[in-house]
Order: C-alpha cells, then sequence, then structure tokens
C-alpha cells in the first residue's frame, strides 16, 4: 500500500487506516457454506417482510413511479420525512418533520455529522468497546478517539468529566460524544434513565453534540428500554442530540432507508454535505419504505423479530452456558442482537484475535474478535456472537464447537488479565 | 450561520460554504408551475422506461427478494457490478469487473476519490467553467482549485503545464485532474480526440489522477463523441484515470446508480471510504437496475433519449436565435442537456446573477446563472440553458421570455467585459 499512497498520493489516515475487519468478515461469510457463522451481525433475513415489500414496491409501480426515478430533495422524499418524523414521535420524540433528514442508512448520518463539526485534532468521547464503523468514521475525519469505561449502567459520567477537564486545560475542545443507548453492537447492554439524563445533562454543561444511535432500540424482548435520550431532552437540551436510526434492523439493511433528525442550526451545513455526499438517497427505496410504513404491517413485524430474536438469544445462551460454563462469561443481552462475553482459560483472558482465527479453522465456527471495538488499548478476551440469524439448532452447534475449540486451544500465560 | 457554527463546532470549510445553489434551484424548481424552467437540469421524466423498470422489479421481486433485502458487498451488487463492467467494455472501456464500485451516482464516486486523495491544500485542476457539485467537494476537501480555460478543443495543456510547474516552484503537490470531456455540464462541449490523449500524456508525465465524469457520453444527437480517456489509456496509463459514469441521465437518476473503475492500488482505501459514508448502496436499487440491464432495453431508450434531446435542443437553439439574436452567443451543443452561452447588451456581457433574477420575477423563466460554475473569477454575461425537460413548445417561450426579459434589462456599464 505503501508505494501505491506515494504514487498517488492518498492521504495519510486513508493510507495508514486498518480495512474493515467487520465489513471483511460479514463478506467472507456471505459465500461460506461448510462453517456455523456467529459473526455476521446481519438481521435474519427469514424475517424479512417479502410479502409486504411486494405489496409496497407494486403500490409504489402502479401510482407515481415517475417521480420515484426523478432527482428529489436531498432531505429526502417528502412523504417519507413525514412518516419517520411520525415513527420517531412514536418513540417519545418532539420533533418538526424539517428535521427528518434521509440517510443512506444511520452508517451515513454518522458519517455526515462528524464530517460537519470533527476537524482534525478534535474529541470524539466513545464507549468502550463500540460499533467499529463508527470509530472508522471518527478516524477518517482525524479525531482524537477519548474511550470511556461503562459500569451496568452505561459510560461513566466522571471519566468524562475529567477527559473533558484535561481536554479544556490543553486547549482542545472534544466535539461529539458517540452512544449507543439501547442493545448496543457489540456489547448488547441497555444504559439506565438515570445514566442517560446524566449523559445528556453534561452534554448540554459542556455544550457538545451526542450522536445517539438507535438502530436496535424497538428489539427489546421483555420489556422496553428507557426513552431514547433525545426523548428526555426538552428546549434546548435537544438542540445538543443529533438521534439517528435506521429501518435496517427492523425492515431491510438492503433498502439503505436511514434518518437523522437535527438541530435546526445544522440543516443547512447538512444538507450542503449530503449533497456532496451523492446528491440524496435512493427515492425508489425511500419510495418502497414510504409505501411499506403505509401499509402499517412495520409493528406486526418487529414484535415477529422481537421473539425470534429472543428464542434465538435464549438457544445461545443457554448452550455457551452448557458447553463453556465459566470459562465465557457474559450478560445475557435483553434485546438485539448480540451477546459480548469475555472467554477465558486457566483464569486468564484468552486473545481474542488469535482464538478467533483458531475457532474459524479449527472448529468451523466464526466469531467477531473484541479488538477492533476499542478505540485503543483493547481488552483481551472479549467476543462478540450474533444470534440473529442462527437457527436455534445452529446456535447450539456453535456454542459445541466454541467449547472444542476452547479445549484445543492452548492458554496464554502472557494473556492480560 | 456563524453563532452556530461557534456553538455546535462546525468546521470552517463548511461553515463558510456557500449553499449549492444548483440543488437549491432544483428544488425550487420542483414546486413551481407558473415558471417556464430553463434551469432543472433534470432528465426529461417522459423519456423513463416505466414499463422496463416495472418489469425489472417484478422479476427482482419473483426470484431472489431477500438477497435484495439484506446487507451485501460495499463494492456493489456483483451481478450489476459485471453488468456494469459488460457495459464499461462497450464503451471500448479494458478493465476487470474487480474494478467496478458501485456508488450512489457518480456523484459519490468524485466525493470518494476526492476524500482519498486530497488533503488540505493540494492542487486540483478543473475546467472554467465545470461541474457545481463536483466543486464543492473539492471546497469541503479544502483542495486549492486550479482553474483552466478551454480553447475549442478542451483544457489548455500549456495552462495546465504552467500551473503544474508553479505548484512544483511552491513545493505544493497537485493531485487530481477533474474532467467533464463529453457533454459537458454547464458547457455541453466536447474534448476532441487529441486533447484527450494531450490530457493524459500530462497526467502520465506529472503523476496525477484524472476523474473522468461521464454521465452524458452516450447522449450524442449526430454522431459519438470520441472514446473516453480511460479508454485510450493502455497499461499503466490506464491507473491514472478513475472513470466514473452512471444511470442517472441515461434511466433514472432516483435510483441513484453509478458506478467508477478504479486502479488495483485504490480498490482497498476507496472500500474503506465508502463503508464509512454508508457500507453500501441501496442493494434494491441495485438489483432493479441489474435485472433491467439485462432484459436489453437500455441502448433503445438511449437512442429515444438521443432523439427526443436532439429535437429539444434544436427547438430551443433556433428559438434563441430567433427571439435574442447576436445578444445570446451560444454553440448549439452536439449532445447532453445543456446549452451554454453568455448574453450581453450594448456590446457588455450582462450581470449572470442579476438577470437570472430579473428573468425569474419579471418574466417568469429560470435559468441558471454562470458564475457558480466557475472556481474563481467567474466570466460574467454566462447562463445555462437546460432543454432536456421542455416541450418544444415550451422551450419556445421560455427563449420568447428570455428575450423579454433581456429587453426589460438595464445595460450595466460596468459588467466586465
Amino acid at each position: 500500500m505503501s508505494r501505491a499512497a506515494a504514487r498517488f498520493g492518498i492521504v495519510d489516515h486513508v493510507a495508514t487506516a486498518p480495512a474493515n475487519a467487520l465489513r471483511e468478515l460479514i463478506e467472507l461469510s456471505m459465500g461460506a457454506t461448510d462453517l456455523v457463522s456467529l459473526a455476521g451481525g446481519l438481521p435474519a433475513e427469514e424475517l424479512f417482510d417479502v410479502e409486504g415489500i411486494g405489496e409496497a414496491t407494486d403500490m409504489l409501480l402502479r401510482s407515481n413511479t415517475r417521480a420515484h426515478l426523478q432527482y428529489n430533495a436531498t432531505d429526502g422524499y417528502a412523504p417519507l420525512r413525514a412518516r419517520l418524523g411520525a415513527l420517531s414521535r412514536g418513540r417519545g420524540i418532539a420533533l418538526d418533520d424539517s428535521q427528518v433528514v434521509v440517510t443512506t442508512g444511520s452508517q451515513q448520518a454518522i458519517d455526515l455529522v462528524t464530517r460537519c463539526l470533527v476537524a482534525p485534532g478534535d474529541g470524539v468521547i466513545v464507549e468502550r468497546p463500540t460499533f467499529i464503523t463508527a470509530l472508522q468514521t471518527f478516524r477518517m475525519a482525524q479525531a482524537r478517539l477519548i474511550g470511556v469505561e461503562s459500569d451496568g449502567e452505561g459510560p461513566c459520567p466522571d471519566q468524562i468529566s475529567a477527559a473533558l477537564a484535561a481536554a479544556a486545560r490543553e486547549g482542545r475542545r472534544v466535539k461529539l460524544m458517540y452512544l449507543v443507548p439501547s442493545f448496543s453492537n457489540p456489547t448488547g447492554s441497555v444504559m439506565s434513565a438515570p445514566r442517560r439524563a446524566a449523559l445528556l445533562e453534561l452534554a448540554v454543561r459542556h455544550d457538545l453534540t451526542i450522536i445517539e444511535d438507535d438502530p436496535y432500540g424497538e428489539l427489546w424482548f421483555g420489556s422496553a428500554p428507557p426513552p431514547a435520550i433525545r426523548a428526555m431532552a426538552e428546549g434546548e437540551a435537544a438542540d445538543h442530540v443529533i438521534y439517528t436510526s435506521s429501518l435496517s434492523k427492523i425492515l431491510s439493511p438492503g433498502l439503505r432507508v436511514g434518518w437523522m433528525i437535527v438541530p435546526p442550526a445544522l440543516e443547512q451545513p447538512l444538507r450542503l454535505l449530503k449533497s456532496t455526499a451523492d446528491i440524496h438517497s435512493s427515492v425508489f427505496s425511500q419510495g418502497v419504505v414510504e409505501a411499506y410504513l403505509g401499509l402499517d404491517r412495520l409493528p406486526g413485524r418487529i414484535a415477529l423479530t422481537r421473539n425470534a430474536y429472543a428464542g434465538k438469544c435464549a438457544a445461545l445462551a443457554g448452550a455457551l452456558t452448557q458447553h463453556l460454563g465459566g470459562a465465557f462469561r457474559f450478560q445475557s443481552p435483553a434485546g438485539g442482537m448480540f451477546l459480548w462475553g469475555r472467554l477465558s482459560k486457566d483464569g486468564a483472558p484468552l486473545s481474542s484475535r488469535a482464538f478467533s482465527r483458531h475457532a474459524l479453522r479449527g472448529a468451523g465456527v466464526s466469531v467477531v474478535p473484541g479488538d477492533p471495538f476499542f478505540a485503543d488499548e483493547p481488552a483481551e478476551g472479549w467476543l462478540r456472537l450474533s444470534f440473529s440469524q442462527g437457527r436455534a439448532v445452529d446456535l447450539a452447534e456453535a456454542a459445541r464447537r466454541l467449547a472444542d475449540a476452547h479445549q484445543s486451544f492452548p492458554a496464554s500465560a502472557e494473556a492480560a488479565a
């Protein structure tokens, strides 16, 4: 790469960036048939509402097709913005539909906000661990990443306060706090309501903006998570949160329809950046989603998905406990698509990367090593297991294979505790 | 904006950027019914192949729907990449399908390449005038824009050589040369084959990369333009060109399917940037386009579009000559969607912006002022007229209204020659 970097003049932070480990795993797993995968992290295809999407698409093709083939507004297809506004209000969020910007998945929202607010060297607070592609986005903007540990309720406000004080002493600005409060990728954990309020209060006090990434919030198993931070924010505090969500985990990722709710003062600069990025997102996709939401099938589909994922999660959690016992420590998640746990042997955490490779090659089971989810100084032994795609029987088999891999993996004395 | 910029910490080059004049005009024109518009720049909706798109969509819904609702590869849906590879080979371009990256319109290709190669202060060579949104993209990357005048054959190599020599003396690197060789937006002009070869040779000699933006190349009226620069490039020279094109002007912009052909050494960094930008483009859109291309209806549709646009262009050009005579000087384009000309009164070019406002308010006709198409020091009097959407009768009426506006517009002595 370095010769190419020199020849083409690839900018440094791109030339030196590692490949997106997660995307490569997903693409690798797309063709594989001879292994049991807990690595994917994709929603379950069998839950896609093919019939409903078909009906929505037929409606689009029968009505105003030409409008869905023509250029449209950068902020998104107006009827869809209204529907996503309503959907957001259903989550307790007060907003004007003009604040809704349709994006190509919520990943694009994260990217656009970052391009808008983060100059090289600006601080971005992230959880340890957090979503890989968000980390990649902040790195592409040459942010200074500030990793914060979580306790049982969420990221620790004291650590954030200390980091903000240190930044202030150094004369650096911290611009963003990136949070996935409900069933995060990778941990599946949920921030408590008081913690959400405390983080919002910190953001207001220190004049920074929260990106609240909420793709999984609807996918609770037993009871709903606390309200979104954006739903708790009243008056001017609301402008300290950019809420983003997506239909990828509750309807379809392939349609690539996400949205963000932006403070009015950021509408114009974000529109500029969105037009630079791609003029606008596919109006055909937007039209299909708009028509689908009009069918009112989504609530039923979400209920179906909750049930299915709850069952899959229980199957995986049970099999892990059965086959690995205390060697794999995890909290069974209360929603979402991921189970996060720490594997050890002879009392010491294993090397996540070495074990993942070993499990793939030696036992035919793929998992995602935890390292790349940490902004820096990865904690050893963590694995992300995805249960969304597996059938119960495969999830049980995966746990069995993990136990095999664990047994045949050499204990590593040098792994950090 | 400046208070918001301070409060949120909007990065300087975003906070100080002007709004995208073109996008705002397009969005303004979307609702307007009481004016004749030459401003839009959108393809003609009546030429959209609604029947063919419907057939393609039905195929997608009947066959492998779930795959088009699921996550897919960052580089694009493999069967579509193969079809776009074949389409590119039909344009004389030698490539491996693995070099094809599907983007959300070719705008995203421009943005990704810019993010990959342009660091703040790096030089980017552009034509005077050139595509507004490309200029905006380079500005977002804090490029130093180097505007080059064209003669009858294309951008002048001597000016480029001089600019490169100046940059070398200053120790600055020039990374990109952005070219729209066939029927450019806004000028509608075509670079000659020898000029294309000369520009390629310059790029190879000075180790810079050409972005060859080719959305309009198929839309010729009389005879085809010279081969793409990328088609002329042999051996290592091919790696000096990133060719990008789109189905927006020949099939549908709303589907947002564009592509780029990338040098192998840039595949990995561009994939990283694409995954940061939006994981991937809508697979549903990609599937519809893939199925459509399989129907083999595109060549006939392009032929139809050529004929229709040739007729529209002739109608507008004829009416302009009839109503404005020598006051509006232009070369009738040999393809594309735009007619570019210079309006003067009493021998002096008019203020493009003032005249455009005057024509909109006073005569009910909208045109795009030429100023924002210039990287700097805009030449006065230029207007971009789009004929793609108008019916012949409306185009004639538009020319008549422009003549009215011209007559009632005060000659401005202070306008530069």
